[in-house]
């Protein structure tokens, strides 16, 4: 390394609580500096601030750029080896314009033209797929191909190989969410390309994959399951199963029972049907539905989560920023900011007027650690 | 205590490794005796065997004989506070007497006549219901109605207020599985009366109860349940979704993958949806399907079972006995012995032919103290 | 089995709740015997009471009796291969004789005489050794010598080989704690023979075993040590240390701030310095230090305990029975049946007069399963 | 935001498997950048290695700068509240001049002149000091005063409040190790002002601290003790015991059994006594023992590390680089980089001639979430 590449470069504040600038002062920083140091008391208030205070900003992408750009890029880019998936990524204003939306997880539009592939991979970046609109792309996940459709969640823990297939004659959008930047920063990662293309008997595809018909049971396990693998074996988790459970909460809480997680909200986790907890070992996924009128109270959290509008229409609210959300559309909530969002009567034609709410965060990575914190304001 | 009270009586053994009997030998086991003591080497070819040594028998109990003595016991013996439940315990023909299947199992059938109540209580005994037929009876858990068909089965944790009501014109019976005979070695049980009925609404049965309306949904856990309890909150595993679960590892097979435990043999255990373990923290509950000819590999394995048949005919061998079985025959496995099953054609005029076997055991107690080993013969 | 094997006698109750009896019911109940079965009415009173009911009872042992009566067997019975070793166990009063401490729990003293060697075998029973007097014998455990002192306590995890020796003039008593009757009716245990005697280099004693040089240095771990084991690679807990443990807790009460369990009441449980965790998974150990005056809550637990007076004397209290007690004293705490000792001054010489008292139970059996309870009166 | 604020920047790539360079792709681009977007094809390579690549790179800190720059900083830098700590962080050359010694571990040199308090805080980050050299000074946690000298660790788990004091006539420097820049990046951290001094009793300071007394027994927990706290309760870890056990290991490899990680390495693993695993949620620390001449099998590991050496001298390599080191001596391990060391005969006048080495690592964050991979080159 020559001196021109070390990066260290010290300001004295003048400020209470730091040490007089004087010559002295300075030659000691000088020093520090091309013995590549620094000290704590210049940086404290930045490193170890009162309680977390997030780079990320509240921000929201709305679903119709992104379909439209992603339209575009259907024309102008192909998909293929080496450029693996088309892929579009959300880059949080507050993270110097890499393809992060927090500062542990990524999410991507995904768009696949008529009869595309995109090639066989794996890594140990834990992924997801979740269907907002469309149908007839299916991924194949270890030669087990998996239907998509809207409202759809597939699961897909690292070191999986898989590949997506078009089958139809309609492009087709969805959202992927990895947490990219999480083993980016950690340096944890590894990559391997898989087969070009998938077998013609991948490109069969069952209502049911082999995953759902073994797993898909509820406190039913397989007995032929012997091993425990790091992330769910279930791979699709459809919506009519979701749907129906969030009308079962709401059913009962009408019938005076709990159920729900406050008034007019119902909500799931996503899990993994082996263990009980989150499906994916560094993400949380859930699914929230707050019916019409209803507000959910302000929530906070340590780590960051992205959501997900999947139907109806109302306003989100994140720190100091608030906006109108509707189908499709996607935000990024960083640590510790407020949370809540509100269902709009009125503003949908949809049948029931709820607030339909899919969102994913890094929550599993702080509370195997014991770093999770929340704050309710009831 | 009283001399007389005391039950030591030692007899000296007249065979190699012994110690030579002699007055003096005498004397010293009188002297044992006084003192309440016993010396091992007398002792440890029972104590310690080489491999378990079962004092429960393999035996069968057919159904038939069951239901007919539980039908004049319908007559003859009334439900209600002090005897608690018309149930009628197997007495494993190795253990003295007790209504113990097998050490730790009890295993019972229960009998309620039209219109009766079962009182509520509530113990540390963990439980389960299983319907091999019949329905009209539904058990209350905890303020939650809980309807009970054919194929059905309804775990209990320890400690949950329950009652059952025959909502019908019929008598019905099902079995009962505890761990009764564990709980009273161990002497760890506690027991409390509650209501002597149940409530108006709670004989309104839905076609779902709540805990199902919360918990039946494969890999979506409602975010309202914060605290994990000793077993599972979903309290009916339904016959449909068992059948469809073995229909599906069959289909699997048929079409050329993994999925099923061996050739023609499906099987699921139930499982707790919050934690992926076993329903009860003392019981393992599994269901089997043979398919028509299709024969079982023997396991032995550490801890004993219950077998009841649920459908199809067939042969069951436990160590050296064996036996042809059909529809509501229970059997016992005892520790170590060797088990297998066959499905016979022809014996049956189900649409299948296929012999479906549920069974529980005490798996789990052995598991959580790593004292669970297993041989398959393959 | 003929008919002559049929354990099932049924006697009708003439008592409130109890069905009338009638020639019916004697039929029905004969009916009953014929096919093995037991009903619920007649037995749920012993079986389900309110809280346990121990049939094990509270009962004392004399130490002086216990070596007066060993050193007897000494003379009289061999140790070798087949009866394995001189151990003689004691039966509980309430168990019919078995030799069994209480209903899991199995106690002995040990004898070994000058020279003598108790054969190498393995099993799954779980052993542990404690000396309360005496020292000169050591244990081989896969090889490792590992010496016998006063106050020092040697767990032994199921299935490793081990071997005893004695290498003076004198013999030597000591007591074995197992997990005998616990494995014995749940019918899980296994046992194996091993050399008919240990070799030269396992005749000379370290002071300190590799086991206790690789493992004996609190919060370090051997990092060549990577698989783990189901019990405590430390196989020696010696008595230097368990009293200085509990004499640090007494000065740091006596400096004002916590440390001991009720005041003038030090405790230590012995631990898996892998885990943290019990030293073996169905038995727990502990010793207690009571100083001189002092008298601890009375405690009940689910499961049982055998304690043996290490030093200093005074008075233990279990249900409703109380004695004097003084070292080397053994006595069975039953299941839920409150328990406290109380040092006694001026009965001792000791430089303390405090007392101290080694104890074992069952607690990790309950802990695993969720059906441990206690309750304290303070 | 303004439009100047948009981070967003990209640049097409002229490249094999890149869309061709069109005014149309460049259209696209400027539509990705306005709606703050990036895509996956330019970004895969550097976000998706093959296998982990490490921005951190290695480096090696001498002990003889860190130590002249901490004395003139004790001149000119006060210690207090605000700046709270004369500490001086490792800057690695690859991550942007930021006080990261790695992309997840904070390691600085703190130092205190005779008599200074460093004022009480806590905060979430879990830290500890270890003590290449001196005495004199004390770090106070929840009141406990815990000497430290030559050779001591002390963990500090995150959300304790803590101090230091410098009880004597003369400096002391030490180091700190805390997860900093992994808190700081995942945004979960919380800090928390205490006193401003500590009390007169908390300058006394006792050969061994409380928490010494109580936890500092192998394999032997206070009963006192009920719950379990993130980080361990034992707060020192005296360089005696960690010098004893590594002689303990040479010696039974000398005897001719294992006992040591490879020919002539031994090492220990600091352990919570507790949970008998790392002594910190997020930190591993370990102390290794390389005899003169012997040097170790290259290893790689997902996260990184830093050691200390802290006796003997010798010849560090990893990657690419290589150095000779001695006491005091940092450097730095990143991700995935091959690492050996070799200790040098002749080149210390040392009794031992071994290479004594402190590290500390981030292995728990990814052994939690099962991202921990590693290979050794035997």
């Amino acid at each position: 390394m020559t001196s021109t590449d070390n990066p260290v470069r010290l300001h004295p504040a003048v400020a209470p609580n730091q040490p007089d600038v004087t010559p002295a002062l300075e030659a000691l920083y000088r020093g520090f500096e091309s013995e590549l140091l620094v000290p704590l008391w210049t940086e404290i208030g930045d490193l170890m601030p009162a309680h977390p205070r997030s780079r990320a900003v509240p921000h929201l992408w709305k679903w119709s750029n992104l379909v439209r750009l992603a339209e575009q890029a259907g024309d102008l880019v192909p998909v293929g080896r080496g450029g693996e998936r088309r892929a579009i990524a959300l880059a949080n204003p507050g993270l110097g314009g890499r393809p992060f939306a927090t500062p542990t997880l990524w999410a991507a539009i995904q768009y696949l033209m008529p009869g595309e592939d995109a090639p066989e991979h794996r890594h140990t970046q834990h992924a997801f797929r979740f269907v907002v609109e469309g149908s007839g792309v299916w991924t194949v996940v270890g030669g087990d191909a998996i239907p998509m459709n809207r409202g759809d969640f597939l699961p897909q823990a690292g070191w999986n190989w898989h590949a997506h297939h078009n089958a139809t004659d309609k492009p087709m959008a969805w959202i992927d969410g990895l947490d990219i930047p999480f083993q980016y920063q950690s340096e944890v990662q590894f990559f391997e390309f898989g087969r070009d293309s998938i077998s013609d008997p991948e490109r069969i595809t069952p209502e049911r994959s082999r995953s759902e018909r073994l797993w898909g049971h509820a406190g039913l396990r397989p007995l032929s399951a012997t091993t425990l693998t790091p992330g769910s074996p279930l791979l699709s988790y459809k919506w009519e199963f979701t749907d129906r459970a969030l009308n079962d909460q709401l059913a009962i809480e009408a019938e005076g029972f709990g159920g729900t997680v406050e008034p007019g909200h119902a909500a799931v986790r996503y899990t993994n049907p082996h263990t009980g907890g989150d499906v994916l070992p560094t993400m949380r996924t859930e699914f929230h539905r707050v019916v019409r009128g209803a507000e959910t109270a302000p929530v906070k959290q340590t780590g960051s989560c992205v959501y997900q509008v999947f139907d109806g229409s109302g306003t989100a609210t994140v720190g100091d920023r608030s906006w109108t959300v509707s189908r499709g559309d996607l935000f990024v909530v960083p640590s510790w900011q407020p949370f809540s969002v509100k269902s709009q009567a009125g503003t949908t034609d949809s049948d029931s007027g709820a607030l339909d709410l899919f969102c994913f965060s890094d929550a599993p990575i702080f509370e195997a650690l014991q770093l999770d914190h929340m704050e309710v304001t009831r």
